[in-house]
């Protein structure tokens, strides 16, 4: 019994520290890439076995296509683009396909990207019928002039850039109209838990060449008002990448996380105060956004691949892999104690 | 002759370290307010005396409102919110009337403020008719559950807020729609220089109880896409508070603002870095956007009533204003050598 308590006292303190490898890397490894699909309410005793397969599989089938690009040489920016475009495509996260309504019943997505190299970016807020929000974010950083476009600016410009456009039905799902509709029935009765309100899909990348890479992409929070932008279409709240520091990519509670500017915050803190990822990470997730109740997690990988994922929720659907290591997949924070 | 070089040098030298006051305050001064009405090719060679005057004497009207309620034991945030409403409204700035047409041949405005106490923040971004959007930003802030609202959920809210909306012709000035008619007949023939491009309204106030607030609202980029955000409403670009260290409030090439999360990367300095104010805030303009090749500047004030106006344009409308100090006005980079 007093080992079963100090076990889960070893536990509690492990996830508070809620880094992946707690250890500083020596030797950068030849690639690395981490991913998640939002934090929240996630608790196994919530979960069957069967969605816990279903939601370990579905982050290692984004994991393993990022780290195909990887292990070939790619660049972190395909990487990264390619395991969002496949969590935004499964109807099980909180993107694309699968998103939150807002409170007028429609969808309405955020995404945004940046890379390391040159602080390049580009970002979408609150379109509804673009297929890939995270490939019009790129688009946006690659073909126009600008860096941040919205609605239909948004919609036209990915259009024209030859983007795939679909009915706005194609991102409903049953589970997420039913909680739609549940929220409209009841909305004055109860407030919904905050692991339902939030889930966020990203993914952070370095490449061989040393180039760091973040993405993030989003439906937002269930039954938002029509317009809401939260954190991940932000740079510098939600995404950020800057091969002198880290990537960065974030999900949880946006608007704390904007007031905060979360991912710029975790680079500053490397830059100009000599913290290491882990302490950077820790002191903005585990103690900022704590103090202010702001539950969510990020994923950060810094440009020596260090990979850091904490997070002050339950859960945290998260994965990560570098070079010549087998993959990391966690749902909870008793994940954190495998041994990857 | 060599006397006249000399003079000019000094101007130079002066002009980039282009802080109002190089000394740093001993002593909190009871309130302290700036402001800005954009930067760019602003020269006294292409300024009639009477475009000068009327600039000084408008920057004076905003500083002079938001002086008053400070003098009055007002709030830092009720300041920033009057001198830019003021300034919104007066159709020389590119903000609320008189704001510049975006390639489609409209007016679309981004705002945002945000208090230091807290760092809660609110924002608009690609707004039509609600006549000052920096009092939606306001409202957003204080009224919504959200940070940032952008389109048609913004202008819904707005107006739900009692705020008052307008028929987008409100905005229009001749000068402007004359700027979009002639870039749109002649675009494959010429570029608009930076100067003609940009322009903000923006203000960052220090009130008695040692509270800072900053906000910023523009109609952003003349010709831009239609859904283009610039830094403006971007919390942690162009605009940062935080009674630990400063409020900024920025104008510029939006695009290379966001890149560099330019507002909170001047706190941030500051905070972890240890630089004072004049110096972060001279990093920052006069080295990183330069870099860049990115046109701007920014207003600041620290928790200690500094200010600091850099720009790494030719001018920059602005104005500030210290308790028992006479008020400042500057266009040229050759006003900094007013003795205020």
């Amino acid at each position: 019994m007093k080992m079963f308590r100090v076990l889960i006292a070893i536990t509690f303190i492990w996830s508070l520290n809620a880094c992946e490898r707690p250890a500083e890397q020596m030797e950068r490894p030849a690639y690395a890439l981490a991913i998640h699909g939002g934090a929240g309410v996630i608790k196994a005793e919530l979960m069957s076995p069967e969605q816990d397969s279903l939601y370990r599989n579905s982050l290692h089938e984004a994991l393993s296509a990022g780290e195909e690009i990887l292990k070939a040489g790619g660049s972190s920016l395909d990487a990264v683009i390619t395991a969002i475009t496949i969590l935004e495509d499964n109807p099980l996260f909180n993107a694309g396909c699968g998103a939150v309504f807002n409170a007028n019943g429609f969808i309405e997505h955020d995404a945004s990207i940046m890379q390391g190299s040159d602080k390049n970016a580009g970002a979408v807020g609150a379109v509804r019928n673009i297929k890939n929000p995270i490939l019009a974010a790129r688009q946006v950083m690659e073909a126009s002039l600008h860096v941040f476009l919205v609605r239909e600016g948004a919609e036209q410009f990915a259009a024209l850039q030859g983007l795939q456009i679909v009915d706005p039905s194609w991102f409903m799902v049953s589970k997420q109209r039913k909680k739609y509709e549940d929220t409209k029935a009841t909305m004055l009765e109860r407030e919904i838990p905050l692991g339902e309100k939030h889930g966020t899909v990203g993914a952070v990348a370095l490449d061989n060449a040393g180039n760091l890479a973040a993405g993030t992409s989003t439906g937002g929070m269930h039954f938002k008002h029509q317009g809401r932008l939260g954190d991940s279409p932000v740079i510098g709240a939600g995404t950020w990448a800057d091969n002198a520091s880290c990537a960065v990519s974030a999900t949880g509670h946006g608007e704390y996380f904007i007031r905060l500017g979360v991912a710029q915050d975790i680079a500053s803190r490397m830059v100009y105060g000599g913290q290491s990822l882990n302490e950077a990470a820790d002191q903005v997730v585990m103690h900022e956004l704590v103090q202010l109740d702001a539950g969510g997690g990020i994923i950060a990988l810094d440009k020596d691949g260090n990979i850091c994922m904490p997070f002050n929720t339950a859960g945290m659907f998260r994965a990560s892999v570098k070079a010549g290591e087998l993959p990391f997949i966690g749902l909870y924070a008793s994940d954190s104690l495998l041994v990857n």
